[in-house]
């Protein structure tokens, strides 16, 4: 599988991946997807938003008790990403089910793997949005007015890719629980000397956008006291952020930037910057965001700049189902960590379903980036974990 | 004229223009050239590089000692530019012209009205490109070499604009003066109340180029001490460049920046940032960046970032014929200033054809933006002194 799967949308520059949902890398992967579920003899259902799931029948006679068994993660990457965040969920869902067959085991549940849309956010901004539509936490009105970088409307994009929104999404209907497993984007497992780890919870996190305003002028003739410079105004803002959460243990990144007109020998007009922000508690991230716009808007009245912050997602704190993460862990001894990364997991544990998810050790500690990697001794330990757990839920 | 060339190239959202060289709104500019040079009875002429020259003859039997008397400006603008910034210089020129021929005068030396090509360097970034190449300043396989932002070699440019590099040029060849009318860019005829002035000098400026390196990795789970980012190493470089060119009153900004991946969610693993930087002397630009660039060096070992720093371009001081500028103003008593702003003048100058630049008032001091102006009766002004200049010299 990840033979077939290596090579679409890869950059033969970087080694990175460009996967953004609806674009044609990513479409491949879709496909890829529904050959992997034909293949198994799986039932390929879409829903009006481009989720998928791919559908294991439960064993004849089997009453299919407290529903569906849900599994599957996502196959789109943020830009220049990694192989590993997202398809590893997939790939390992696939495999686990091979494993169970193996084993002759015949669920008494229905189980479900799934690949949800724009997990990343990568190209119409808001994280999560298949999940997020399935479970009804974004409407289709507000979906269907995103834009991405090159202005293309949402609907657009779902009308080219011949998936027609008027259709809703019951996939997660039956839904009683979901497991995802993932490539773990941080060193938690290197420091416990663990393949596999637990989630307890997701950090609650949030996109907010600043836009800095000036007056565009010419970079030679115009006196640095004269100067209404909306980049000198993101600078401070880019330092102030990471300083705020350094120094309290949370996470603050400007990662990405738009400047207009961006010419070499003009002061910008304007300069807008999106501010990613992670943070223990919901209160606690409210503060981190207000500190820094405070911190922003002080400097912006220095420069003579204008500054106006818009969050364009924020998600609350997530504790996934105790009961659910200490049953799969304890038999195990797996470590229980929380995480900083948004995942559908945490959609669809907001929604009421009982979630957990899984991780697999990454001994890059890097995501987001061609270097992720996780080791296939433990990928197959991952494997084994999910099929371990689904069995024990499906059974 | 100007009712002519107002809607060419003009954003209807900003109100600036995008005349960028060998894109449409610019190729549309160069057709106004020709046309108004033909209802005129000029002669065209077109050199290898894109540069055009509209020629009035001397008249019969005059000497035309001293060659060629050349006027003229350029009609590129940078992004989002003003509509003075290049037209008024080639406007001023066939407004003078008709005010000469109204006058009853015929020059004893020929006349023509230039427009050189990319003198923003807004496409290709190197600024006066087409006076670069026709003094032969830049080299043509220098020229070759040079890719726009979508990776469009100059050389294929100017092959889809149909022209012919092969040819050279020999515009200038016979060319004993310059006079360039611009816009001011600044604010010293405000404060001279003066409409218009005759410049001394440019200040030496230059573009660099800043390779900020880090290493990318996931926004939400990285440990902002496990980083390496290159936003943060930029942030400061430009601060610092603020602080260094304000304090010594020089010029130094950063207007121009590309991210990667510039992602939300992805701490960069590249910043590319361009310093445009502009000093009274050649040895204080240097010092200047220098002094930015040990900054952020400093910087980017406590970052863990890589930084590498390229001139893209350096112009020395010109100073401006001295005995022409004097002759030019003293009659009139208007002043003579320097200017931080580079111009098709400035590579004539340097590369010794005897040159003046007579500069229009702009009342908002604003240029390289939407707001750039020049009132109608400093314009008149502006016209009625380059007439006067070129009678004096082709008389």
């Amino acid at each position: 599988m990840w033979r077939d799967l290596a090579p679409l949308g890869r950059s033969s520059t970087s080694g990175g991946y460009f996967r953004q949902p609806f674009a044609s890398a990513e479409r491949e992967c879709a496909d890829w997807f529904a050959q992997e579920a034909r293949a198994r003899g799986l039932r390929l259902e879409h829903d009006g938003f481009g989720n998928m799931v791919a559908w294991w029948e439960a064993a004849p006679g089997s009453a299919g008790e407290g529903g569906d068994v849900l599994t599957g993660s996502h196959l789109d990457s943020v830009l220049d990403g990694g192989a590993f965040d997202g398809p590893l969920g997939v790939v390992s869902a696939f495999a686990a089910l091979d494993l169970m067959r193996e084993r002759g085991f015949a669920p008494a549940r229905r189980i479900g793997i799934g690949a949800f849309v724009e997990e990343e956010g990568s190209r119409f901004g808001l994280a999560c949005l298949g999940s997020r539509l399935a479970v009804g936490a974004t409407s289709l009105q507000q979906a269907e007015a995103l834009t991405d970088r090159d202005g293309v409307r949402l609907g657009d994009a779902w009308a080219e890719a011949g998936v027609d929104p008027s259709q809703g999404s019951d996939l997660l209907a039956g839904v009683g629980c979901f497991v995802e497993l993932h490539v773990e984007q941080g060193r938690d497992l290197i420091d416990r000397d663990a393949a596999v780890g637990v989630a307890s919870e997701i950090w609650p996190h949030g996109r907010y956008r600043f836009d800095f305003t000036g007056e565009a002028n010419h970079a030679g003739t115009t006196r640095m006291e004269d100067r209404r410079d909306p980049m000198l105004t993101y600078a401070m803002a880019a330092l102030a952020a990471n300083e705020q959460a350094r120094l309290a243990g949370e996470r603050a990144t400007f990662g990405r930037i738009s400047v207009e007109p961006n010419g070499t020998n003009a002061v910008p007009s304007r300069v807008t910057a999106w501010l990613d922000a992670r943070c223990a508690t919901d209160d606690s991230l409210g503060r981190l965001v207000e500190a820094i716009t405070a911190q922003a808007a002080d400097r912006a009245g220095e420069h003579g700049t204008g500054l106006e912050v818009t969050p364009e997602s924020v998600s609350a704190a997530v504790g996934f189902d105790a009961d659910l993460a200490r049953s799969i862990a304890a038999p195990h001894g797996w470590p229980v960590i929380p995480t900083q990364a948004g995942h559908d997991a945490g959609i669809l544990s907001a929604a009421g379903i009982p979630t957990a998810m899984l991780f697999v050790r990454n001994p890059t500690g890097i995501s987001h980036a061609p270097d992720e990697h996780a080791e296939t001794v433990d990928c197959l330990a991952g494997v084994e974990a999910l099929a371990d757990t689904l069995q024990e839920l499906a059974g």
